[in-house]
C-alpha cells in the first residue's frame, strides 16, 4: 500500500461557505479518503464565502480525484481547480542556459564574440588541451540516455527520458557544481548511440551514461572507454556500486564480521547487480551468489549472456544451483537490485546469524523492509521512507567533480573504491549504527569528501 | 592597417619609480608604439615604488610585445605580468548550466526527481507533444556546428569552435532568452552530420547551423528539414540574408530607388552570398549578377555545382559573362560577402548613379569603406568601426525567439522577409538616412520586433 508522498502533490483551490466549521469539515473530508494534508491557505475571504488552497500529498491520480470528490461533496463547497505542484515545477523545463559573461557593451561583445573569440579559437587549435581551460568542457559533463530502461518505467524512449536527465543535471550542479546537460538519444542501437557519443564528445570532459538497457549498456561503456579521452561513468552501474559497498562497509562494521568470510547473495544481474558483484570482488568477498529470474548463476545453466558466463566464472565456488530462497540460507548478506516481494521474514530467518538484507528494488523492495527488520541486524533500501537510503546521488556528483578536477581522462575501479570509502567514512565512528550506515543524501560533506578522494586516485 | 581594439586588450602590471612624471613617461611610451589605453590604474603605492595597471589595446599578439617591451625599457620600471582579458573572460567557458528549481529538503527532491518525476516521464510517453511544455525542449535551441569554416579562420576542427558557438549562445541569451547549447561535432561527413543532429534533436525545440562549410551546408540544411519537425535554420546563410534584405530596402529608401530597377551585383556565392541571392528573389529585384572567384556566374560557364547552376538559371537575365569589375558597371547595389580588398573608388565610379556599397567580408572588406564612400551613396560593412554594420545578430535571437513562442515546426522564406522588414521598420521613418539604415546590435527594441514579426509568420 503506497504512504501519500510529496512526489504526488496536489493544490486544490475551493470556495467554502464562511462557517466556523469550514476549515474542520474540508480538513476532514481529506482525512477521511486518507489525503495527507500539508498546507492550508486562504486566499479570499468574503461575507458570503471564503477561497482556500488545500495543498495535500495524494498517492495516484485516482487517489488525487478521490480527494476532489470527497471536497467537491460537501454542503456548500466548489472545487475551483486542481494543480499538481511536481507538473508545476516542471513547466518549462527545469534547466537554463546562463551566460558568465556580461554584454553589456561593444567592448564585452569584441571579447566574448568576434572579433576578440578568434584569438582563443586558433589557441585552441594551436593546442587542443587549452579547450579544457578555455571553454564549458572545463566543467561539463553529458548526460546520455537512450530512455531505453528509465527509473521503473521501462523503455520509454528519449523525449520522455528527458525530466530525469533534467533532474540528474539539477542534482549534479546542487551537489557538486558540476554544469551537466541532457543527451536524449533517438536511437537505440548499440552502434549509433556509440558513435554519436563519440561525434558530441569533444565540449564535455565526461560521459554519464544513464537508465540504457543492460546488457547494450556493458558493450556501450567499454567501447566508449576505448574510444574517448574522457571519463565514461555508467551511474545505473557504478552509481549504485559505489553506494552499496560504502553501505556495505559499515553495515559489516555494525554486525562484527569481515567481508572475506560472508556469503554475499546478489539478486539481479542487470547493469547495478554486474557492477555491483564486480566492485565487491576487488575487496576479496568470502563467496558471492548472483541470482536472476532463472535461479542461481552457475556455469551449466546454459542460458548465459556474456555478461553472465563472466560473472558465473568469477561467483559461486561451489557451483551450486537453485532457486533465490536456496542461496539464502546460511547467506551474511542479501543484496537485491531486483524486483518486488520475492521473500519473506521466513526466509531471513534462514540466513547466517545477524543477517544484512539491501532490497533496493524501487519503488517496492525485494522484501518489506519491516519484515526483514525481524530477523535482519541491518536493513537498507532505496526509499527514502525507511532508514538506510541507498541513493546513487551520494556518488555520481562528487565521482565527477574529482574526475573534472583531476583533469582525468579516464576512470578506474580504484576511483570508484575511493569513492566508496570517502561516503563510508563520512558516516564512520561513532556514528554508525544499524540505523545509520550511509550518511544522508542531504549531508553536504559527502560529495566534496567523495570529490577528494577520486580527485587523489586519479592522479596517482 | 588593422587598428587596436577591444578585442584584442591587455593589461600589463608594471613596477615604476614614485616620481611625477612616471604616469606620464608610461603612457607616452604606450602611445608611442601605437598602443591605446583605456585604463590607468595605481594598484600599491610605497615610497620608493608604485605598481600600476595599464589596460590598452593592441591589434596583435606582435603589438602586445611591443607595448610590454616599450614600457619594459623605461628606466627603473620593471613588467611584472601581462594578462590578456579577452582570454581572462573565456577561463572555464562563458556558459553554465543552471537549474530552475531549488532542492531544498526531501520534498524538493521527491517533486523534481524520483518519484515525482515518473509522472512526468509517463505524460510524455502518452503525449509526446508534451515534452514542448515539461522540458527544457520548450526554450532550447541546439547550436551545431562542424568547425569548417568557423568565422575567418577555416577549417578549424569542433574543438577551436567551441568559443564561438559559446558566444552565440551567449547572445541567444542577452538578446532573446533563448537557452541556446554548443554541440560540436567531431565529423564532416554530411550524412554523419544529418544523423547525428537527428539523434539528438528530441530535446531542442529549434536547430541553429553554424560555421559549417559550403556547399555542404546546403544539403544538410535541407534534408535537416525534411526530417525534423523543428525548425532548422543556417545562421551563415538566412541570418546574414535577412539583415542585408533589410539593410537594402532603407538604402535603396535613402537614394530613392526601387528594387525592381536595380541591378544588384552579389560576390562571394558561397553560403551567405547564395542565401542573399534567394531572399531577395522573393522581393522581384530587376537583375541580379552573381560573382564568384572565376567571375560572373553564367549557365555556360561549365564549372558550376548544382547550387551555382540553380544560381545561374535564376539570375543574370542577359547571360553576361566577366569579371567582378565588369559586372559593376552600371550597377545599382554591390553586396559582398568574399574577400578583402578586390576592388577601388573607380570601380565604384562605374557604378549607377548613387551607388550602393555593402562590403560584408571580414574582418576586412571587399573595398575599404572610406574609399567606397567617395562615389557610393550608401556604404555599410560588416565592421562595428564603421557605420550601417550589418550584424546577424541583429536577426537570429528574434527569429528564434519567435519560431519557440510559435512553436513553429518548420521555418519559411515568408518568416525571413517578415524578419528583415521588422529589422528594417525599427530604424525607420525619420531615423533613416545613409550612415543609419540598420539599429545598433544594442537597440533591444530589435529582437522583440522581429521576434514578433516571426511568431506572427509562423502562426498564419
Amino acid at each position: 500500500m503506497p504512504v501519500p508522498g510529496p512526489g504526488y502533490s496536489i493544490t486544490i483551490r475551493v470556495e467554502a461557505p464562511p462557517s466556523a466549521s469550514a476549515a474542520g469539515d474540508l480538513t476532514s473530508a481529506v482525512g477521511r479518503v486518507g489525503g495527507v494534508i500539508t498546507a492550508f491557505d486562504v486566499v479570499e475571504s468574503h461575507a458570503d464565502r471564503v477561497v482556500v488552497d488545500i495543498t495535500c500529498n495524494a498517492t495516484s491520480a485516482e487517489h488525487a480525484n478521490e480527494i476532489t470528490e470527497a471536497l467537491g461533496e460537501l454542503p456548500g463547497v466548489a472545487v475551483r481547480k486542481v494543480s499538481d505542484r511536481t507538473f508545476l515545477i516542471h513547466l518549462g523545463g527545469k534547466l537554463e542556459v546562463h551566460s558568465k559573461v556580461a554584454l553589456r557593451n561593444r567592448d564585452d561583445l569584441s571579447r566574448a564574440y568576434t572579433p576578440g573569440v578568434a584569438r582563443v579559437c586558433q589557441a585552441i587549435a594551436a593546442n587542443p588541451e587549452d579547450a579544457r581551460r578555455l571553454t564549458i568542457k572545463r566543467n561539463t559533463v553529458a548526460v546520455v540516455t537512450d530512455g531505453s530502461a528509465v527509473l521503473g518505467l521501462g523503455n520509454i524512449g528519449p523525449a520522455a527520458a528527458l525530466p530525469v536527465m533534467e533532474g540528474k543535471a539539477v542534482l549534479f550542479k546542487k551537489f557538486a557544481d558540476v554544469d551537466a546537460w541532457p543527451i536524449v538519444l533517438d536511437t537505440q542501437d548499440t552502434d549509433e548511440i556509440i558513435r554519436t557519443v563519440e561525434l558530441i564528445a569533444p565540449a564535455y570532459a565526461g560521459i554519464n551514461l544513464e537508465d540504457i538497457a543492460a546488457p547494450r549498456c556493458f558493450e556501450i561503456e567499454a567501447r566508449l572507454r576505448e574510444k574517448l579521452d574522457i571519463p565514461v561513468f555508467h551511474d545505473d552501474q557504478h552509481g549504485t556500486a559505489i553506494v552499496v559497498v560504502a553501505a556495505l562497509r559499515n553495515a559489516l562494521k555494525v554486525v562484527g564480521k569481515s567481508l572475506d568470510q560472508c556469503k554475499i547473495v546478489v539478486c539481479g544481474v542487470g547493469a547495478a547487480g554486474s557492477a555491483i558483484i564486480r566492485l565487491l570482488q576487488h575487496r576479496d568477498p568470502g563467496d558471492i551468489i548472483a541470482v536472476d529470474i532463472n535461479g542461481i548463476v552457475h556455469a551449466e545453466r546454459g542460458d548465459l549472456d556474456s555478461n553472465l558466463e563472466q560473472i558465473a566464472a568469477s561467483t559461486n565456488k561451489d557451483g551450486v544451483s537453485g532457486t533465490l530462497h536456496d542461496a539464502l540460507v546460511g547467506a551474511d548478506v542479501f543484496i537485491g537490485v531486483s524486483a518486488p516481494n520475492l521473500f519473506g521474514a521466513e526466509h531471513v530467518k534462514t540466513m547466517a546469524k545477524d543477517p544484512v538484507v539491501f532490497a533496493l528494488a524501487n519503488p517496492d523492495p525485494e522484501i518489506d523492509p519491516l519484515e526483514a527488520q525481524q530477523y535482519a541486524a541491518v536493513v537498507a533500501t532505496g526509499r527514502s521512507d525507511y532508514p538506510n537510503q541507498i541513493n546513487n546521488v551520494l556518488a555520481f556528483p562528487g565521482v565527477f567533480r574529482g574526475l573534472l578536477d583531476a583533469h582525468a581522462r579516464t576512470i578506474t575501479d580504484d576511483m570508484l573504491l575511493a569513492a566508496a570509502d570517502a561516503i563510508a567514512d563520512v558516516s564512520n565512528g561513532e556514528r554508525i549504527n544499524a540505523s545509520f550506515i550511509v550518511p544522508s543524501v542531504f549531508d553536504a560533506a559527502v560529495a566534496p569528501a567523495v570529490a577528494e578522494a577520486v580527485r587523489k586516485a586519479a592522479q596517482q
